[in-house]
C-alpha cells in the first residue's frame, strides 16, 4: 500500500490557490501510483484560519471547494484537512475536521476530538470537538484517523490541559492496521524530536504504523516546520519529509526499509524557521523587498543574513544611521557585513534631526538633563526614517530587536521597535550568538568583530548594555524560569542560581515592559512561548 | 432578608487591595445589618486575570487570601468569586468558582458552568467548567448561585455558542426562592438593559428573584459597567446600582418597592465609560498626569473633554503641533476649546522638523512626488514630540483616532497611532459627533466650529476625508455589517443599501489595515466588537 503524504504551504484563507494546491498535489499522486493520499489539518483554509471562521461566507465557501477536491479525487482514497458544518447538536457551529474521499465520493468526516486552548491555539473559539472514533476501512486495511492534538494526550506532551479522553485508546479496540495523523503542529526550538516520540508512542500502544503530514510554511507569527513522518509498528523512524519546505512523500508499507535515526541539527532549524517565517510573511503578502537599520550590532546583522536567504540580496536595502554616540568602529563593521552579504548599504547620519528635536524641545524640557527620552528620540528618528523608505520605495521594515531585550524593554517603542515583522523577537541573546556562530562555520558571514564586541545600544556617550541590565546569561535565565516555566522568583533563584533581588527586578521589568510589546511589530515565535502570539497578560496589574 | 450587594471596583491581580476592599465591604455589610453578602465574578483577582492565571503561585495567594476573607466573615453569609484548584478530574486545573462562606466558616463552592469562550473571553484556556447546580439553604430560603454567563444562554442571548446545559432549568427542579448572580459583564453600547432583560427571564422561569452583582471599572481595555440588580418574582426591575462606579446596594425582599423602569441614556453612558476606562488605565497603574495633540479636529476634542473628566483639567496637557498645511482656524479652534476646558495648551510648530527631514531623505527619494509618505511624516513627528513630553515628564499619550478611521487604515502607524491608550478607537465617527452634542447639551464645551467644519487630516494642501474615503455614514455601515454582523459584502450592500463595489472596496480596506491595528495602542471597548481585544485575524490571508 502506497500512501502519498502531500506536505504542503497553503496561505491562511486562500481558498481557490490551497485547492489548486491540493487537485495538484493528487495529480502527483496518480503518477506516483499512490493508494492513499494524506493531506494536513484544515489545509484548505490554511492554519490558523483565526475569526475568518465566523464568517459564514468563508464556511459555504469552503464546502464549495471541497466538492471540487472530491471531483478530482479519482483511483484515490484522500484524507484532506477542511471545516465542516456541525449539522446536529452542540456548543460550536463547526467541526476541525478531516473529509475522507473515495475515487470521486465523499465518504464521511472524521472530527479532531481534542481541541487545544492554551498558548497559540484557540480551537475551543470555534470549533465543537468530534465525538466518536471511526475504522476507514480501504484495500483490506483497518485506518484510523487522528487530527495533530489527537495524538498527543497520548505520548504526555500536553502542557496545562489533561484531556478527559485519549483518542489513541479509543483506537485500541477499534484495531486498526494503520494510524494516520493530519498536523498542524508549529515549530519551536527542539520540538521536531518530540514529534518522532509523539508518533512513537501511539505506534507501540496500537501495533501500527502511524504516517503523520504536517503543514509547512509560515502564516504570520506561527511558522511550521514539516518534517512529515513515517513510524513502524515498532515506533521506530522510517521515513522523514524535509523540513520548512514543501515535500511529496511517498510511504510504501510493503517496502524493505531499515528505521532511520532523526538527526537535526537544532541550531540550523532554528535558522531555517526565521528564514521562511520571513520568506512566506512577505511572499504571502505580495511583497519582495526588505530594509533594516544595519547598526554595527550583532542582532541587526544576524537579521540581514536571515533576510537575505529568505528574499535574496538584491531585495534587502541596509540603512546605516549613525549619531554623534555611534563609535567609529560600528559604521566598519556594517560596511564588513553589507559586504559579506552583498546587500545595498546606505548612509543616513541622524544628527541633523536629533538636533532638530532637540531645539524643538528645549522650551518644553526647560533646562532638565538629557535622560531616556533623548536615547529614544535618536531610536525614533531611525524608525522614521526606515518606515519613510518603506513608504516611499515600498520594502517592508524588518524589526531587528531579541527576545532578550524586549523581555526587558530595553528598547524603544516606535524606535527600533517599528517594523511589519519582528523576525528575531522570539530568539534570546545568547541564542543570536549561536545563530552567528553557525553562520560562520565554514567562512566568515558576521564579521568577527561584531560578534566580539560588547553589546552597546550607542545612545550615549560610552554605552555598555551592562549598565543597565545583568549579563544576557542571567536575564535569559529569569525569561526561562518566569516566561516559559512560570516560576515564582523564589523557584528561578533556587532553579537557575540566580540572586533572589535580581530574579524579583527582571520579572517586574518584564511586566513593565507589556505595553510596550503589545505595541511591537509581530515577531516569529520560535520558541515554548513567544512574547507576542499566545502570551495574554493585562498591562495594568497589580500582581507584579 | 437583607443583601448586600457589593459592586467593586478591582485591580486586576492586586490580591492584597482586592482582599482589602472585600473586607471593608463586610464590615460595612455588617453596619448596614445585612444577611447575605454577594460580590461579582472573580472580584478577588479581578477580571480578566488573563494568563497571570497560569502562574502556580497566583492560584496559591489566592488560597491564602481567601482564608483572611473566611476570618473576616462574621455574622454574614458571604458568595464571593475566586478561583479555585481543580481537586478532581477534568481538562483544566482551576475552577472559575464562588467560594460561599457562613459566619467564618467555607461551606464550599458553585462553580461557572458556562465558560465563554469568544469575543473578549478565553475561559476555557484556563478553566475547568463546573458540572453540578447546588441550593445553598440559609434562614428559611433555597438560594441558587450562577456566575455570569451561566444566566445568559437561557435568555437566548450568547451570540456564535449553543451550550449543551442551561444552568437555569438545572435549577428549576431544586425550586430555589432566590437566585444570586455574580458577574463581570463587560460594557458596551447598549448592553446594560440586556443586562435586564436577562435576569427578568431567568426570574420569571424560575418564579423568584434574581440579585446581579456586577464588576464595575476599567481593566485595560475592558470597561464593566455596574448596574448591579434586583430582579422580583414577575422579572420586574425593583433596584439598581449605580453605573460606573462602586456603589453598595442594599436590596431587603422583604421591602415594599414598587417596580422601576430601567431608564438610561446610551450616549451618557458611552461618555463614562470612555471616561472609566481612562481614569482606570492610568490611576491602576499609579499615573496621573495625560498629554495629546490638539489639531483643531473632533477627535481629539471629545479625547481632550473626556480625558478631563477622567483626570482631572490640571492634569491634561494638550499640544498643537501645526504643520505648513494647517489652517488658521485650526489653531484657533484648539485654543478656544483648550479655553473651554480649562487645560494647558503648548504650541509646537512642525515645520522645522518637517524639512529637515524633507532634506535628509531627498537623496533616498531621488525626485519622487510627494505622495503618502510626506503625510505620514508629519503624523509622525507629532508623534515623537508627544512620546518626548510623556518620556521627559511623566504623561501618558492618549491616541485619539477613531472606530471608522481605525477600520480604513486611515491613520499613521507610529504617527497619530502612538500612544499608551487609544481612548476613541472603538467609537464611530457618527459616535464622535453625537458623544459632542450630547456634551453641549448646556452650554458650549465643543466649540461650535469644531463640530461644524469637514474631517480632514490637513496633511496636504486642500486636503479632505473624503478625497479617500466615502462618507462616515457609509464607512459606518460597512463597518457594522462585516465586524459586528460577519456579513458579505453582497449581504451588506443588501441589508445597508451601500453600492456592492463600495461594500468590496471598505471590506479590503479592513483586512489591508490589520497590520497598522495590531501595532496600535490599546483601546477601549465599548461596542460589540473592537478592533483589538476580542478580534483576531490573520494579517496575511487570502480571503479578501
Amino acid at each position: 500500500m502506497r500512501i502519498f503524504v502531500a506536505q504542503l504551504n497553503p496561505i491562511v484563507g486562500d481558498l481557490e490557490g490551497n485547492t489548486q494546491k491540493i487537485i495538484q498535489a493528487l495529480d502527483r499522486a496518480r503518477v506516483k501510483e499512490a493508494d492513499i493520499v494524506l493531506f494536513s489539518e484544515l489545509v484548505l483554509c490554511g492554519y490558523p484560519p483565526e475569526d475568518l471562521l465566523l464568517h459564514p461566507s468563508f464556511i459555504d465557501a469552503q464546502e464549495k471547494y471541497l466538492e471540487k477536491i472530491v471531483h478530482a479525487s479519482a483511483r484515490l482514497l484522500v484524507f484532506v484537512g477542511v471545516v465542516r458544518r456541525n449539522t446536529s447538536h452542540g456548543e460550536k457551529p463547526i467541526f476541525n475536521s478531516v473529509a475522507v474521499i473515495k475515487d470521486g465520493k465523499l465518504l464521511g468526516f472524521e472530527d479532531k476530538r481534542l481541541l487545544p486552548t492554551y498558548d497559540v491555539f484557540d480551537e475551543r473559539r470555534y470549533f465543537e470537538p468530534g465525538s466518536a472514533a471511526h475504522i476507514w476501512e480501504y484495500k483490506g486495511k483497518k485506518i484510523g484517523v487522528l487530527v495533530c492534538e489527537d495524538i498527543w494526550q497520548h505520548a504526555g506532551y500536553v502542557a496545562y490541559t489533561q484531556y478527559a479522553r485519549d483518542p489513541v485508546l479509543d483506537l485500541l479496540p477499534l484495531k486498526p492496521d494503520l494510524v494516520l495523523n493530519l498536523s498542524a503542529s508549529p515549530y519551536q526550538f527542539q520540538k521536531p524530536g518530540v514529534r518522532v516520540n509523539v508518533c512513537s508512542k501511539c505506534a507501540k500502544t496500537l501495533h501500527c504504523p502511524v504516517v503523520l503530514c504536517c503543514q509547512v510554511g509560515g502564516n504570520d507569527q506561527l511558522v511550521f516546520d514539516g518534517y512529515s513522518m513515517y513510524v513502524d509498528k515498532e515506533g521506530q523512524l522510517r521515513q522523514l519529509a524535509k523540513g520548512f519546505e514543501e515535500d511529496d512523500m511517498i510511504v510504501d508499507l510493503d517496502a524493505k526499509i531499515s528505521p532511520a535515526p532523526f538527526v537535526y541539527d537544532p541550531i540550523k532549524d532554528l535558522y531555517q524557521a526565521l528564514v521562511i517565517g520571513v520568506r512566506d510573511y512577505f511572499h504571502k503578502s505580495g511583497f519582495k523587498k526588505g530594509c533594516l537599520g544595519l547598526s554595527g550590532g550583532i542582532d541587526s546583522a544576524l537579521v540581514a543574513s536571515i533576510a537575505v536567504d529568505a528574499l535574496g540580496k538584491e531585495n534587502v536595502l541596509a540603512i546605516a544611521m549613525p549619531s554623534r554616540f555611534s563609535s567609529e568602529s560600528s559604521i566598519v563593521d556594517a560596511k564588513c557585513l553589507a559586504k559579506n552579504l552583498a546587500i545595498e548599504l546606505r548612509e543616513i547620519p541622524i544628527e541633523k534631526p536629533f538636533q532638530c528635536f532637540l531645539d524643538l524641545l528645549e522650551p518644553v524640557f526647560e533646562g532638565r538633563s538629557p535622560d531616556i527620552t533623548e536615547e529614544n528620540i535618536q531610536a525614533r528618528i531611525r524608525g522614521m526614517i526606515l518606515m519613510a523608505i518603506s513608504n516611499k520605495l515600498g520594502y517592508i521594515v524588518l524589526s531587528t530587536g531579541n527576545k532578550s531585550e524586549l523581555g526587558m524593554g530595553f528598547c524603544t517603542l516606535y524606535g527600533d521597535m517599528c517594523g511589519g515583522l519582528s523576525v528575531i523577537s522570539d530568539v534570546t541573546k545568547q541564542q543570536v550568538y549561536a545563530l552567528c556562530r553557525w553562520l560562520n562555520r565554514e567562512k566568515e558571514v558576521i564579521p568577527q568583530a561584531i560578534i566580539d564586541k560588547v553589546p552597546s545600544a550607542e545612545l550615549r556617550p560610552d554605552q555598555k548594555d551592562t549598565d543597565t541590565l545583568p549579563p544576557y546569561e542571567i536575564v535569559d535565565k529569569v525569561l526561562q524560569g518566569y516566561v516559559e516555566e512560570y516560576l515564582s522568583p523564589e523557584e528561578i533563584s533556587r532553579k537557575y542560581a540566580v540572586p533572589l533581588e535580581v530574579a524579583i527586578d527582571l520579572v517586574r521589568r518584564i511586566h513593565r515592559a507589556e505595553y510596550k510589546r503589545r505595541q511591537g511589530a509581530p515577531g516569529i515565535r520560535v520558541s515554548k512561548k513567544a512574547f507576542r502570539v499566545g502570551r495574554r497578560y493585562p498591562i495594568v496589574q497589580g500582581w507584579v
